[in-house]
Formats: C-alpha cells, structure tokens, sequence
C-alpha cells in the first residue's frame, strides 16, 4: 500500500473541550451553522430562548436490522450524521453487492447537515459513507485510525481529496451548529471506538456506538467508563445504546483471553506451519498473532487484499506494533521452512473468494494445504454464514490440515457488550429516556426489558423504527412523525437501479428459469412468418427433455392456429394469450413455473 | 386423515430371532434369496464355505454430507438397503425442491435387492423411499410408528399398496439373503427409532441410525445398552455409527428437561394463549405438550398440515396418549376462551409457507397474533435457517406477543448423541473397525478422534466417501473400489433434469438477469429485415435506465453494421459476436454480467 503521503497530509483536529447539558440550555439557535471547534466560553453568553429548543433523533438504518447504522439529529436549523454503513443483502436479494441507507431525507436538507460523526471504522458503520459523500459533501470527523480506513475507502471510490476528514481525539469535542458532539472512549474489536456524548439544547444524548467492556484490553485503554459516570451523574437526556449482544447473559470475555488460547494453540502446533484467519478490522486479534509469532521466533506473512491494506494503515498510524524483521513477503515464503511461519489470512467467514476459502479449494496461487498445516479460524460465523464457513473447514481437514474452530477452543470473543455490560452502561448514564439500537426488533426488545428492570419507566423506553421522528424538548419525547427511510440496494455501478420489480424477476427465473417464445408476424397481413422458436435457459437440460420441448411448441403452434386475424393484430392480447395457455401446459407437466417470455417481431 | 383402513390392514410381521456372528460364519451363500423370516436354528445346517466369504458395505449417502442417509450392504449375491433419505437442497441449488441420493448402483442390481430396512421416521431416512421404490419395489421393513410414516408419504405418491410393508418390532431379525438384519431400540426425537445388528458371513456390522441415550425417555423405552452390550461381548466386526453431534461434548439431555420447562412456562403463561411450534415428528415433544395441557385444562388444536397427519398416525398407532376431549378443531377454538387453548404448530424453522410464519406476518385464516400470546419455539434453527426463525421472532414480538426461543430456556434438547454417548456406544458394542457415519467431513473426523482415543487404531478406523466400497472378510477391511454415487435433484415433478448446466444458468440468471437480443434475417439475402429488439429482465428497471437500453441497441446495431455479408450468413459467429461486444459494453457501464442472448430469426 502506498499512502505514504496520508500521514504527512495536514488535518483539521479539533481543539479539546466539554460540554455538558448546562450550557446548551442556553444557548439560542443563531449560532454558527457551521461544524467547527469552538471555545468552551462561548457557550456562557446564550439567552434563554432556546430552553424550550427541541432535538429530534432520525435512525435512519440500524433499527429493526442488523447493519447499515446512521442517525440523524436536528436542533433548529442544525443537522448532524452520526454513522453511514452498509449491510450486507438478505438471501432474497439476489445478484445485490450491498445495501446502503436511504439518503433521501438527508439529500432533501443538505444545506443543514454541519457534518458527519463516525464511531469506528466497521463497514456497518463508515461503508456508506462514499455514497453519500458523492451526493452531500460534509465534514467527516472520527478518531485517527477510523480516518485512516476512510480514507482508504474514498481513494477507492475516486473521492479522495475532495472531502475534508478531521481526526477528533476521544474526550475532545467537536461542535454541530447548535449541538456538539464529544467522543467518548469505548472497547470494541477494532481500536479507536468511541461512544459519543451529544450536547444538545434539550439535553446530553449519549450514542455508545459498538461497545463492549474490556478491563485487559489489548492497547492497554479500558472503555471511559469515568465519563460516562460523570455524564450521568449530571444528567442523562437520552441513551442510546447497542443491543447486538442482548440476548446474551453475562459478560463478553476480554480480547486477552483470546492471546492465551493462541499462546497455547502455537505451543501445540509445534513443527507444522500455522495459518489464521481473521477479520481484517480485528487489529488487536492481529496483534496478539504477531505477538505469539515473535515469542515462538516465527515470521509472518499477510495475504487477502483487505488484510493486507488494515495492517499497512494500522502499522503506519501506529495501532500495530510490529517487531522488526517480523513480516515477510509472500514470495519470501520459500525462504523459510514452513514450520517458522504463519500466515494471517482473510476468509474467517467462509467468502467464497477469499484467501482461506481459496487455499481449502486447492486454489490459491501460493498456498497449498497438507498435513503440516494448523489452521485457526478466529472468529464466529456470522448468522447466514455457517455453512460457508462449515464448507471451508471441511476441505482444509480434507487436505489432513488440523482445523481449530468456533468453540473448540477461545479462539475468538465479541467485540459486543454482553446483559451485563448493557446494564453497567444503563447504571452509569442513568438515562431519562432510552432507545436501543443496532439490532434487530428481537435484540431491541430484549435491551428494552433491561432497562425495565433496571428501573425505567416503560413510557421512557422507545422501540423505534428507521425514519421515526423521536422528538424531545427535555421535558418528554415522543415519536411525531415519519420520514422517508429504507434500504438502497448497490449491485455493481448502479446504485438504486434494482429494485423491487427487478428482484422480482431475479428470483422467478432463478426458481425455474425461462422460456422465451418468438415469432415473426408480417406487419400488413398479420401473417406468420417466421417462428414459433423457442429457446429455454435454466429450465431443463433441453438434450435430454426433447419430447417436453415439443410439446412446448406444439402448444404455441396451437395457440396461434386457433387466433383469429383480429387476434393477431392485438399482440398484448396474443402475449397474454401464448404466456397463459404455455404456462398452464408447462406447470401440468412438470409442476414448474419457468418465466416464460413471447417475443412477437414485426416483420 | 382419512387412514383407518391402514391399521387393520395385514401385515408381514417377522417372528422374533436373533442370529449372531457364529452362525453367519457357518451359512453358504446359496440360500433363500428372498428376505424373509427364518427360524434359528435353519443357520445350523451350514457349509464351512462362506468362511472367506466377504462383505460390502456401500454408503450411497450421508458422508460428507447431512441428510440423504442411505446405506448398500452385500454378500455373495444378496443386497439390502439401509434407509433412504432427502436432503435439502443448497443456497446454490436454485430452484431445486429436494435432494435424492443417485440410485444408478441400486437399478443396475435390483435382482439382487432382498430389500429395504428403515431406522426411523425421519425426512433424512425416509425421504427418498418413494423415489426408489418407483425403480425397485422391493419390501420394506420397519417398526410400527416408521411404517406408518411411509405409508403415509406412499400414498400422497400413489404408491399405496404396491409396496410390501413390514413392520418389525425390536429384537426382532430380518433375513436378508445370506445376510440378517436385527432391530435393536434406540432412543432418538422420533418414537420407535431403532439401529441395526447386521449379522453376516463376515461377522456382526452395527449401524446405530440416528441415536441418543436417554435414561428417562417420554415412552419409558431406554436405548437397548444391553443387547448393544451383549453383542459387544460377542464381538462386533464394524461400528457404523452418527456423528451429527461429534462436535458437542458432554451428553445430550434427555427430552424429560423439555418437559418441565413446559410446565413452568404454562404457569408463566397464565391469561394468555399458548402457542408451541416444533417439529412435526417430535411426538414425545407433542405428547408433552398434550400432557402440560391437560394438567393446565387447556384444550389443544392442531395447525400445519405435516403436524396434523403426524399426530392422526401416532395417535391412531398409540405412540401419542391423548386424553379425551382435550383435542378441538380449528374451527372450534372460538368457543373457547383464549387462555384455555394450546396451539400445537408447525414452523419451528421459520419455513416460509408453514403455519407459524404465516400467524407471524399476519396471513393466516384463523389465528390473529396479540400481546395475549405466549408463543414458543421449541426448536434449534438447523444451520442455514437461522435467518428465518429470527425473522419470524421478530414478527411475533412485533406484535407484542411473548417469544420463547432457542436457548432462552430449556425448550428443545438434540435427538442426537453427544461425545460421551458417542464414546458409549463404543465402549458397548467394542468393534474391530470403526466407520463414523451422518456427518460433514469434521463430524466424521471428530468422531474418528473419540475412537482413536478409545483405543481403536487408526488403521482399522474408515472415514469413507459416498460410493466407496469398504470390503471385509472378517479378517480385514478396505476400500477397494468405487460405485456411482452421487444426488439427484428433484425439481416439482422433474426428477434429475435440473443438472449443472441447469443450476450455472439459474445462478448466472438470478445475479444479473438476462437481456435478450433478436433479429431478423432474410433467409437468401441475408438482410436484416427486423430487429434489433431488445428485451431484459431482471437486469435493471428499463423504465428508469432507458439511456442504458439505447445504448445496448446501439452497441447491436453497430455490431451489425460492421459484419460483412459473409459474417452475416455464420450464425454462430454472429452470435458470439453480438454477445461478446455487448457484454463487455455493459460491463465496462455497470460492472454486472447478465446473461446475452442473441436470437436469430429466419424469415
């Protein structure tokens, strides 16, 4: 990766202060639009006119869902984007790449938006972020890494350059027109997360973003519990916290447990090369690898193109530390015998294109697997997933590899909170109000309950749904109206262009493929001259099903003899007529409905 | 379920015997071919000849795969089967209903087929039976409640009394040729499961079918540890055995647990209607749920088609005890208050059609889901359904009910035998040679490694492929050849016409759609006389993309254009042609690859 020039690129960063609910309630709504760091005394000279301003939160993705997070929140004429992901498509979306929000509302009050906030740098949570750069160009502030893999993101997408990215350091804050956003520390499976604090005229909101608790983490920075206290402690509007994990009693194991697993695993796999797969984004599962590799003296080698590009940003801004000497270059391998090796791979979710998937496949230019092999697979299949990931495992242990897996050993833990971590956060913040997020209504619901017994009023908890006003004014919240909100489905350049119609169509001829009827009819006498052709894809194998095939035209040959003159010339009438009596013969014979498709050509 | 007739309809039940190893090595291979009851003493008169007779054990399916179990046992000239299952079909199966095992092996010698033993109920066993049985009638032979099952499928496929149907009680033996096949109880999630003794020349062959240990089974009928143990004294030549569960230690717990969570949650349930959704075949699981009702005075109506027949069978054969009067018809739930009624349904998996999803996303006729229900899910989402059953929990909460589910409590336990049943099979049965059997290659492997530990050496321990001919002579054992196997996919009626060619046109169809390009050529003068037309589906939404349609047209008939007179009348060329040029046009526009196809018309 050549991004050099990256880290010597100036950037805005945001000068350090907080702000807590006090000042906000006085501040009037005249203030700057613009989203920019101001001086914590500004904000004491404020009338009393805006004690009644009111904050309205739109969750635009990430509700109701699993992916694709984004909120906006308003206050007067100010607007602010907190998140821009992706998600990936359901089984039902045949041929999409990805899913990204609908930015409608946002486009519609682009002169509003101060700016855009990101919590961590996980697709869910910055994978949008391109497509709506491209349509409302606003400041981006996050914590360093998280910018770095932005960054790498828009140089993909041709943007780089072209929008103004500013590294916010947590416990620093950073203004939004009337409100001001401030980063606040928290652990997650990828460095530099933050939860955010949102000083609004109406009151704090706290946003945790993905959270978990981690009292040993790797980079040694526990999750700012402190802040989250003293926030608390001087009152809490609002929190909005995630509740990927809440159907999960106890607590997430630290990341540390995990080094020890592999500290074991390398002890065992002595004399055979060691192969481990993991999420790019996972910088500390990385680093715990390169740790083991230096104490058991051997070298490393990267190979997936996205793991390869983490490693590059993370070691470059610093999150890596990487011995000397350490990493080796895939074509260097040959130098080493395989036993002073290990590789750290993508692939940990089964991809079918991806590294691991392609070295259990006996398809990978360099790799080649055998009996020598101990292969680690760090993570935990992601729902939907599992047989991908079964398939890969099942081929490397063909090749007599030894495959270490999902809960065979501690080879993995969340980087989501777990019951008990969400009710750490709930006692810190002391919230008024509570909205989970980022789950699925099952997840909501179960947070919810939580906090219930927790001891917050049912009338305080909000469900919500994506494009839901909630709106408050300090004093109550409710849900006031809907805005437009929903999913937009990507599928190679086109973004918006297949939609329900076209998936419709994607999934009757993936069921049982299509026929495609032509005929020739000459344009004054309605006469027939050329066809019935038929031509079949996807439907039966046409060598071996002659005799169907017939009887498929024989059937249209009839339809047409028996059309009047007058029915000749009404070719929707004629379509119609050929689709329904074809279908209907088609679907007695073999109980299958194929797309069937007449094409009448004028002649 | 109008199957009265069934029950008193005759059948061939075998008279009880049991043969072991001593006698087998005695018997020539000239007898009775036909499988038939044999009293024990006819194995005394035997030649020393069949000492070196060998034996074949041919797995067709079920290894390196779950589902679509089915086994070949041979000997001299007599062959049997042992079960005959489906398997669904994969994500990249498009279309495709079920997956049969390729019967090829079996047609080409069905003179030698004595007949079909069948180790219980389930889809995975019995699934494929009417398929073989339309190309081999042979007889079947099971218990009580499998046969029942069978005939059921049977008549829905108009094979109903054209095949021979023979129950066979446990302890009970089979004579199969030169072979016996003895039933032996099992506990598992479908009453009357049995595994297998197979006495031959060569020795006794175990296989276990699917299997737990349940020292506390609903019908008070324990796994038969002794005659297991018994034959294990004896000696056992091969241990057949499942290993859906190598994976988990520790032991399955028994279906008992299920049922005192029932009970609490009844109590917890107290005012609200209760909902259950499980498997249909999971009678013990019914039974229980029949018993909490009656304890609690509710009255039970039944919902879903498969449950409802499973329920008339078992009821009717006395594998379900109902108490009288507890059962109501759909149509009479509303005489009765809501809290006093238990739904019993189908849809555990959140299968799109079934009962639950249906009640879920408000489509079904008689059931309206409120916040005054109490719903549980007694199941585990089998991998690749997860997706399904959490949007089915989603739903239902939606609609403010009450969702138990996975996990949450103790509501469903595996029929499966976990590492420590695993390793008691062994222990009993003590087998020279060890064959793991229903797996993926890492359950296969896995349960290797419990026999490896057990003392079992690697070399007598077969992880085998589908179609492998494992051979013994009682002295040895190896795989010596290889017979066709493979799937067979069944599309509505169509039974092996969807193939790989099939399959990669429905894949490429569902990703990007298909465009279709059509003219019109004069048959002598080889002038375009009409066209292009083009027509898409599936690929974008035409209305909204008409620039991209001119071009494609364009691109055509600049294709056209350049063709000289020659090129014109070479078809084939003209196709390719048409298809290579517009397929790189609109890759480079959309980065997506539908499928082109050109269609020349003669006029």
């Amino acid at each position: 990766m050549n991004e050099k020039e990256k880290s010597t690129k100036p950037r805005n960063y945001v000068s350090r202060g907080t702000y807590t609910k006090r000042y906000y309630q006085k501040r009037t709504t005249t203030e700057s639009n613009s989203a920019k760091t101001v001086p914590e005394k500004r904000y004491l000279a404020q009338s009393k006119e805006s004690r009644k301003a009111t904050v309205k939160i739109i969750p635009l993705g990430g509700l109701n869902e699993i992916g694709k997070n984004i909120t906006v929140f308003e206050c007067s004429n100010d607007m602010f984007i907190l998140d821009c992901g992706l998600s990936f498509p359901d089984t039902d979306m045949l041929g999409v790449d990805i899913v990204i929000p609908d930015f409608a509302y946002i486009e519609r009050n682009r002169d509003r938006i101060r700016g855009i906030v990101i919590t961590h740098g996980h697709e869910d949570h910055i994978g949008g972020l391109p497509y709506l750069l491209k349509k409302v160009n606003v400041p981006v502030y996050a914590t360093r890494l998280t910018i770095g893999l932005i960054e790498g993101k828009l140089k993909e997408q041709g943007l780089y350059g072209k929008v103004k990215l500013n590294v916010v350091e947590p416990r620093k804050t950073v203004k939004m027109g009337c409100m001001a956003v401030e980063f606040i520390k928290v652990n997650h499976s990828i460095p530099d997360s933050v939860g955010m604090a949102i000083h609004t005229p109406a009151g704090v909101i706290i946003h945790t973003g993905d959270f978990k608790v981690d009292f040993t983490p790797i980079d040694g920075k526990i999750i700012d519990l402190a802040r989250f206290g003293e926030l608390g402690n001087k009152g809490v509007l609002a929190l909005m916290s995630e509740s990927t994990n809440a159907e999960r009693v106890g607590f997430t194991h630290s990341e540390k447990t995990v080094g020890a697993s592999f500290d074991k695993l390398f002890q065992k796999a002595e004399g055979k090369r060691i192969i481990i797969a993991t999420f790019s984004s996972n910088i500390h599962r990385v680093q715990q690898i390169i740790n083991c590799a230096s104490k058991y003296q051997r070298k490393v080698a990267v190979f997936g193109r996205s793991m390869v590009n983490v490693i590059a940003t993370a070691t470059e801004l610093g999150y890596l530390k990487v011995p000397d000497k350490i990493m080796i270059d895939i074509e260097e391998m040959d130098d080493y015998n395989s036993e002073d090796i290990v590789l750290i791979t993508t692939g940990s979710q089964g991809e079918p294109m991806s590294a691991l998937t392609r070295m259990a496949m006996n398809d990978h230019r360099k790799v080649v697997i055998t009996p020598m092999d101990f292969i680690i697979i760090s993570a935990t299949p992601i729902p939907g997933n599992e047989k991908y990931v079964t398939k890969v495992v099942n081929e490397l242990m063909k090749s007599g590899a030894e495959v270490v897996y999902e809960a065979m050993y501690e080879v993995h833990v969340s980087g989501h909170a777990c019951q008990e971590e969400l009710k750490l956060m709930l006692a810190l913040t002391k919230p008024k109000y509570f909205i989970p997020v980022h789950g699925e209504y099952k997840h909501l619901k179960k947070h919810s309950e939580l906090a219930l017994q927790m001891g917050i009023p049912e009338e305080n908890i909000f469900i919500a749904s994506i494009g839901n006003v909630i709106e408050t004014d300090g004093n109550k919240m409710s849900i006031v109206s809907q805005v437009p909100a929903g999913r937009t489905l990507v599928d190679g350049l086109g973004v918006g262009d297949v939609g329900s119609i076209v998936l419709r169509d994607r999934k009757h001829l993936a069921q049982d493929g299509i026929i495609i009827v032509v005929i020739g009819l000459e344009r004054n006498s309605n006469k027939i001259s050329a066809g019935p052709d038929i031509i079949s894809r996807g439907f039966v194998y046409v060598r071996e099903s002659e005799e169907l095939m017939h009887e498929v035209k024989d059937c249209i040959s009839d339809v047409l003899h028996k059309c009047s003159p007058a029915e000749l010339r009404e070719w929707t009438f004629l379509k119609n007529k050929m689709r329904d009596e074809l279908s209907e013969c088609i679907y007695e014979k073999t109980k299958r409905s194929p797309m069937i498709l007449p094409i009448i050509m004028e002649i």
